[in-house]
Order: structure tokens, then sequence, then C-alpha cells
């Protein structure tokens, strides 16, 4: 009989699985307490509705028959929460405004994944009406307490999502972001938020706010569960017109990484010396994982940023809610209102100067990626308390936009992820940023400095454990090979791999199972290796470096014979791509195995 | 002492770099020899200005002087002549506007990328101003009569440089392309013109008309021409914030390929009985080639051609020169005047909508693609006199963008190819579309029409070669690898190619260099593959499949020991890349050479 996790259990993804596939808990031991949970929590305004129990073991029921029928449900049992403005099917979608409510046949592509893998959706969040807001404070439904303190905002505009996680009430819940609403709320309530590269995860089926720019975001207690959701969520959808084909991943960071920040001159902390103070420390705590740190020129991202805010992009608030806005005006937030009164200021030449402005920002901003891996940024520059925010609603929301409103026009990826805790018990975030298909690599890094720091956990007050479930391989876009002779650093061909973003991963050797041959009338001069049945003396020297797949596709197609590229076993018994000679080329050549590598090989010849 | 080429010489490319290579034509006897043309054909109204002869004199100087320290000039001596939107430095630019009208210190990008190798501005040509219009009527320089018969429009809006090519004045002239203005004009005077990729070429030093639209043209006699020029021109420019890294080139297609057509209600001819005669000839002239004709859904690229047409970019066109706009709104020709007067009846909510609905349409129309290699359409689908347009000048520009005004805004590369000569001595031309990247592909197949039509050339009369210099490979980005097993079509991993886009080239033979062995204990039965270094009695089957590098990098990255990839010798002695077996695990495997391939050994154990 499977036990009802108990209230001092962090329900992270890796804990939740771990107990639900040995049996110790069922999902509907699972589902009984969270609902116990969030009756204890006592923050009704988290909530603009709820599934009903019927619907809830209903749920239950599918999924123990969809496992029972031998699918694989990686979140299998995981209760989830989704901002009010994503259709969850058979749920009333409100964007956090009464009047615009309706109710959707069908979920929004996103939480259809979440769904398909398991996940049980245990009610709507609250936001900032429309999306439109940085606060937590803009909603008929509710002001959103701060999970750690509840006189502070909660951050918005996912304010309900984040502040669920942060309790602990569920371990994953989806936010959306367009200028900053899936960070913010992250770094006020202590927990990881991640904005995916745009186009990465479907948004048919959510409620738009800028189109161009929307992205759905996720909240977690770890990077690493943040990066599972994703890796679930991200699919190209053909029929959402603004998916599109991402990059390939960027490879996880090797031990020493280079960070970007800007120089002090730049950063805000509008008073907030405990925040000022927090990112110094955080600027340490990025060394001491491996970072460089790089003062980058942050002109082009700080001006984005601007122009988002000055900028003709609120005319798409007003486009996706035209009809509405225009016979129903009155039912708004008055201060979601006189910002959607601006969109009439900016014209279509307007609007394509401001394009115009953007590409040229892009560009100016991508030289600068050029000098660092990450950007790291505080997710704030300051917090508020919910009196503070009333008393000046769009002065306030603006500085906290600060650090947040570039990333999607510049399309970016970024994760927000918890930094300190500060002497008045509120958490300090960060984020780190970097170009798209960094999502992975983020995510990785998070996880590096989150063990680094070893914080409590959202508002729980616990260290557990935040190891994740051990993901496949994610990496396949990347591929290691080993070379052994002239691509060797600073060696005649070495430029072929660097000239092609190739980075070196480590120099190491093989496993004694090779022979080294110097392959005679070679220019410039090759070594041909070929393994052998017996076992060798020695390794031969290698070095492993890391390509891109379409990289690593264009290198392998201009090597030469008899070279080739196969399978290398190394020292430690792993396999990297490497080269291979063919063996009839080898007849006559000087075998100097006994050498030890290529290079011990041109250095005795001198 | 070189001689000077006679008018009767047909001025292509090759033909000029034959002669001046072998040193038979020299830099000033071309020149000399393009003046004699330009006075001879008694078109003043080609140029809006032309190169003094002592800039001329000074560019034959400078190039001579650069062959002599032995610069590589693929363009030595080329006359080419520069639509007077483009900035050639110390000339004017006008757009067509002498009011507007100012002298750069520095060429555009494209221009100078064409003097750095080699060839000489001889002028800056007429246009529609401020590259508005499809017509080439629509200038203070007058209209620019067509090539081949004055009574008729030239097309537009690069008027000057499709008529300066025509007649064959000079071999090769930029344009530019938004809605069409570098294909309809080469349409209607019997020229190739290619409008690259949106961003391909750098589009620095061009006055805008639709800033997120806009591309560099190349007019020229032939394909091979063509492509000549668009390979020197395209490099990606980080000063042009629209520059952009382009996709993968697409591989030239195979003897067999599939083109898409309209079905017969969305063809319009304007009751153009002659252009709808032509216009099936070619899709026979078409199937001549290899092409297999397939009916696709037009209806998402007539959607975005109106969409242009009554869309927000005619905004861009303000935004380009809004000082000048809104302070010499009179200067402007009236057509242009009344067509720029529409952008103040967009809004920003419009603009953005605008773009949601090509967003919806570029995803409906990548689609069509699933079931083509290209798209043939009509280049327009009707032409008209110079009479025939002033008496009605918007309605007919409409109509003569008809085919081509979505081409940008959906993202294709086009190219224009001569397709007909008429009863009424007007030519007829056709254009053929891919996707981005799809430059290369469409010059290689326009020249395989060219080759099968044999048309006379421009308004020369002459079928003189169009063979282009043999240019350098340009397919790098596509690997072409030999299978030998379990990959060949219809066995257990040929999926692996077809999942990652691979297409079948061919099946052949191996060089008789290989023995062939069935690996011990593979799953599914592999064989393994070694070179030899004697000659064997028979060469193997394989498949050579074409992948792009990228995909080529995944293949090879999940291919497991003992196999590689190397390089493999085909029967007709070329080389390309294969699969190859490390020698250790072939001990103890049993030889089946002299089946001849792994299908032969297949069946026999069946």
């Amino acid at each position: 009989m499977p036990a009802t996790p108990s209230d001092a259990e962090v329900l992270t993804l890796g804990n939740l699985r771990a107990h639900l596939d040995d049996g110790t808990w069922s999902a509907a031991s699972v589902i009984e307490a969270t609902l116990r949970r969030i009756a204890k929590a006592d923050r009704p305004e988290i909530w603009i509705s709820r599934a009903s129990e019927a619907q809830l073991a209903e749920a239950v029921e599918q999924i123990e028959a969809r496992k029972a029928a031998g699918q694989s449900l990686p979140l299998f049992g995981v209760p989830v929460a989704v901002k009010d403005n994503i259709d969850v099917a058979g749920m009333p979608t409100t964007a956090a405004c009464r009047e615009y409510s309706y109710v959707p046949a069908k979920s929004a592509t996103a939480v259809q994944k979440l769904q398909d893998a398991g996940a049980i959706v245990i009610g709507k969040t609250n936001l900032d009406q429309f999306a439109t807001g940085l606060v937590g404070t803009r909603s008929p439904y509710g002001a959103v307490r701060n999970a750690l303190d509840p006189k502070y905002i909660s951050g918005g505009s996912s304010s309900g999502s984040a502040v669920a996680v942060a309790l602990g009430l569920v371990p994953i819940s989806l936010g959306t972001d367009t200028a900053g609403s899936g960070r913010v709320p992250a770094g006020f309530n202590n927990i990881v938020g991640i904005k995916p590269t745009r186009g990465l995860v479907s948004t048919r089926g959510v409620v738009p706010a800028c189109r161009t720019l929307d992205c759905v975001s996720v909240f977690a207690l770890s990077c690493d569960d943040a990066r599972t959701v994703v890796k679930i969520l991200g699919e190209f959808d053909p029929q959402d017109p603004f998916s599109r084909p991402v990059p390939p991943p960027i490879a996880k960071l090797s031990a020493k990484f280079r960070f970007g920040r800007p120089a002090d001159a730049y950063l805000k902390f509008f008073g907030n010396a405990e925040y000022e103070r927090a990112f110094k420390a955080s600027i340490e705590a990025m060394k001491q994982i491996g970072g460089e740190e790089v003062t980058i020129d942050y002109g082009p991202f700080e001006a984005a940023a601007r122009l988002l805010y000055e900028g003709p992009w609120v005319a798409e608030r007003v486009a996706a809610i035209r009809e509405f806005w225009t016979t129903k005006q009155d039912a708004l937030h008055p201060v979601t209102r006189s910002i959607y009164a601006n969109a009439s200021k900016f014209d279509a030449v307007g609007t394509f100067e401001a394009m115009y402005k953007l590409a040229e920002l892009r560009r100016a901003s991508l030289a600068q990626w050029q000098n660092m891996d990450v950007l790291l940024l505080p997710t704030t520059g300051t917090t508020y308390t919910i009196d503070q925010v009333n008393a000046d609603p769009v002065a306030t929301n603006t500085n906290l936009g600060y650090y947040t409103n570039f990333v999607n026009l510049l399309d970016l990826a970024a994760i927000a992820v918890p930094a300190s805790m500060l002497p008045s018990k509120l958490p300090f975030g960060i984020t780190l940023m970097s170009p798209a298909g960094g999502d992975s690599m983020l995510c990785a890094l998070g996880a590096r400095l989150e063990k680094s720091l070893d914080l409590p956990i959202g508002a729980t007050g616990s260290k557990a454990t935040r190891d994740g479930v051990a993901s496949a391989s994610d990496e396949k876009a990347i591929v290691h090979v080993a070379v052994v002779g002239a691509h060797l650093s600073g060696l005649p061909l070495n430029y072929q791999l660097k000239n092609r973003g190739g980075q070196l991963v480590r120099a190491t050797q093989t496993a004694p199972y090779y022979r080294l041959y110097a392959l005679p009338g070679t220019t410039p001069p090759k070594p041909g290796m070929l393994r052998s049945p017996d076992k060798q003396s020695v390794g031969l020297a290698v070095e492993v470096w890391e390509l891109s797949a379409a990289a690593f596709g264009e290198f392998v197609a201009e090597i030469p014979p008899p070279l080739g590229i196969g399978s290398v076993e190394l020292e430690d018994g792993s396999a990297v791509k490497g080269f291979l000679c063919e063996s009839y080329a080898l007849m006559g050549a000087r075998e100097i195995t006994h050498m030890g590598g290529w290079r011990a090989y041109l250095a005795a010849q001198k």
C-alpha cells in the first residue's frame, strides 16, 4: 500500500520519480499530499482555478492505465501548475481577466506534452493581467504574495506559478516570458526559472502578449529538473508559425569558461545595497566554479531593453486582444489599460524603424558574444513590497525589467538561478544568458552553481538534494573526436578544428590497443593509427576535441585517404570518434608505437 | 598589341575572360569596345551617370597594376553597370530623384567586391524611382525602352541595368530586388536575373526600399555567369544588420527532379494568350530536362503576394527616406508619391498583424516544399507597351507583380531565365524558385534549361556559347558517402540516411581494390570492407548517398566500431567518403568479396 509523502519531503522531480518508481508513493498519494499542502499553505491568491477532485481522479486513472499498457511516462504522477494564460482543456483560461475568460477544448501544445509525459495539472495560476507586468500585483484575483515574505511582491507576470513551486506545492509549473515574466518571479522566490530559446517550445494555445517575442517558461526547484522539462517541451511545432527549428544546441561548457558582466557604470540597484553586494558575491561564486570574469560592452543590451519599453511592441499586446480591447476596454485592470493605451502612439513607419534599430542592436550584441560564453546579470536590481508597488506601479515595474527586457528581442536563452539568501531573509537571484540554443548548456552551468552554493530550496528551508534523474544524452549534436597527429594543438592541421569552432576538451591517452606508424610521403607529415588485436606496452597520446555535428561532418569530409574516422577507445575505457588509418597503407611504414605519440616522434626527428 | 573586341562578339564573362587571359584583348580595349557599343546602341535613357574617361583609365591602370603584382582577379577587366540606387564611390547616387542625389565616398559592399575582383564600373543605370515599380517608366530620366522592341516597357525597377546587359553593352550588371525588380526586367529583356537568398549579398550602401526585404540582384547573359558573380558577392557582412549566415547551400538537383507549378485556376495571363501558351511550353521544357511536374497548392504564395501589395510594407519605403519625404514630397515622381502616401494608413497594431499573417503563410508555403525541389512560374503573366503603362500606371504594375511579390516575404531564392521567343518577337521568361540557400542549385538548373532551349542571347540575336568559366566547387557543404551494407536502400539501417534528408545519388561499384567480409555477431548483420593492396577480380556494389555536412556529421558520430568512415575509390576512379572496417575485427570473419556485394550475400543466405 503506497504511502503519502509527508509535508517535510521536498518534492523535486528526482525525489518524486524515485519514490513513484519504487512504489513507495503512488500517483494518487502524491496528489493527496499536494492537495493537503495547498490547503496548508493558505495562499489562495496563487490559483485562479483548480482541477476538481473528479478531474484529478480521472487523470490518475488515465496515467495508471497508460503505465500499465507499457507506455514510458517520464513525468508519471508529477503534479504541475499552469499559468492562466495557457490553455488546459476543460478549465477556463482567464489571463487574469474574468470578462475575457473562455474554456478551451484543447490544451496548449506545451501542456499536452506534460500530460502526455504523465504529469497532472493541479490548477491554473494567477498572473499580472494579460501577462503584462513584472510585479505580480496587477490582477483582479489579488496580488500574489512572495513565498518567503508575504509583505513583498512575488514578481510577475508568472506570479502564481512561481510561488506554487517555491512553496513546494508542485515541483514544476509553466509560466510565460516576454520581457522577464519567467525570470523575475524565479529570482524573488528563490527558485529556478528558465526562458528557453524563442521558438523552442510551442506557444500554440497561449494567450499572446507579444507574439513575436512570447515564450513558454518553466519554474522548477533545480536546474536539472528545469532541463528535464524543457527537453520534454522542446519540439518544432509546424502548426505554430513562431515555432522554429532551433540552432544546434551549444555545447556544455568546459571546466573553465568565460562569463561576461557589465561594467559597474551599467549596473543599477536602485538604492538596494544588499542586492549590490550580493551581485558582487555572485561574480566570485562564478569564479569558484571555473568562470573567468570578462567585462563586456553592455551598451547594446541596455539599449535593446529600452527599445522594448519605449518601442512599438506594446501594439502587439493590443493586437493580441484587439476585439476585446475595442469593445471591453473598461474590463481591464487600470494599470494594464493605461499601458495598452500607448499602442496608438505608434504607426507603421515607426514600427519598421524600431525593427531596424533592433537589427542593429542585435548585430552589435552578437559581437560581445565573441568574448564570453555566458552573460551574468542580476535577475533584478532590487525588490519591492506590495505597498511600494501599489504606490508607484509603473516606475517600480520599469526598474524590475532593466536586466530582463532585452532577452527575447536579442534572441537569447536565459535561466534565473538563486544566488544567495540575504540578511533580510529575502533571496537574491542571478540570470545566466546565452545565444539561442544554449538551453541545456545553461541548465548544466546553473546546476554547477547550485551545487557550489548549496542554498535552501525555494521557501522550503530545506537543502534536500537537487540531483535530477539522469537524462538521456542531449549532446547528440556535439561530437568528441580524438586526434593523434597533425591535428594536435600547435601542429599544421589544427586549424581545421579551430576554424570550425572546435574546442580542446582534454589531452589523454588511448587504451593500450593501438599501433602508430609514420606514414611515408605525407605533407604535412602524418601518422597512421591502427587498432591492434594485441595489447601494446603503451597507450598513445591523443587530444579530444569537441565539434558541432555540422563542423564534424565538414571535418570528416576533407580527410584524405588512407585516413578515416572510426571509434577510438581511450585509457579510461570510454570511446570517442577518432582517426584511424587503412591497413593497406601501412605496409613499409615505420612503426613508432613505442614512442607513445606523434609529438614524441616529431621531437626525435629534430 | 591586343585587339579590340568587334561589335559582333557576344561579351559573356566566359568569352571575355578567355580573350583577356590569352592576351587577345586588353582591359583597355574591352573598355574601348564597350564605349563604342554604348554610343552605337543609342539608348541614352539607360544611364543616369557614366564614369568619365579619366575614371575608366584610372580603373584600368589599377587593375593592371594589381594583376602585375600577382593578385587573382576573377573579373579582371569586366565592364559592369550598377543600378543608381547602389553607391559607387565618386559617382552620384540619385535613386532616380535628382533632388535626393548625393555623392558617396564609399562604394556599396557589393560594388566593392566586384571592383576588388577586377571589374570596372561603366555607369549608373536608370530605375523606377526609389526602386518602386516593376515597369521601368517611373523615372524623371525617361522611360527605359525594351531591348528587343522599344515600344514595350523594359520592366523595372532595375530597368537600365537589365537593358544594358540585354544589348550586350556589359556582361554583368547589378540591380536590386524587393518585390520583383531584379526578375521582371530580366524576363522582358531575354536575360538571366538572379535574386539571391535574402541576406546573402550585403545591402550596405544601397538606398533602401523595404530594408527587411531588399536584395542586391545580378543580371547576366547566362546562368553560369550569374552564378560566378553571386559567388563573388555572397559573404556575411557584420556591418549590415540584414546580412545573415545563410543556410547551407541546397545540393544540385539530380538528373530527375520535381518542379511545382500552380493549378491552372491560379494562373493569370491577363488576356495574353501568347504568354499562356509559352508557359505551357515551358512546363514541357522542364520535363525535357528531367523534371517531374507536380501541381502544388499555390494559395499561400498568392496570399503572400497580396499581403505585400496591400500590407504595411509601403511604410518601409517612407521610413527609408523619411526626412526627404517629410520635406520634399513634391520632388517625387507623381506615381511614386501616390504610392508612398499609403504608408500613413498603417498603424503599429496593423503592422504586427500583417507580420503574423506572413508568419502563417510562410509556414503554409514551407509545407509545399515537401513536394517539389523548385517552383516554376512565369516571370510575369503578360507585358505592356510604354503607352499602356502610362495610361494605367498602377494596375499594370500590380499585374506584373502577381508572380514575384511574395518571393522575399517567403524567404525564397529565385532566378529568372529566358524560356522562349514569341511569334511577336518578344521574349517570354520563367522564374525558378527555391527555399533560401538554393542560389547555386537554381543557377545550375537554369543552365541546364538554357542548354536545352538554346535561345538567342538577350537582344544580340546570337547563340554564342553561354558556357561559364569553370567555377571552384561550391558544394562543400554536401557530402557523398558510399554505403556497402546495412545502409543500402531497403536494408535495416537505411533510415539513418533517409531520416537525415539523405538522397540516393546512384548505385555503382567500387574500384576493384576492396575486400568484403561478413562481420560475425553483428545486429543487424553488417559487412566490413577493407582496401586491399592487391587488385581484386570484382568491384563491390555500393550506393552513393548525399547528405548535408551536418547530417553527415551526425551519421558518422553514431557508427559503432569496428566500422568507420574513410575514402572509397569508385569504379570511375572518383573518390567519395565511405564505410571502412578496422582490420583487427576481420580476423576469423568470412570473406565474401567474390559475391560482389552485400545484397548478393544476403540473398545467398536465404
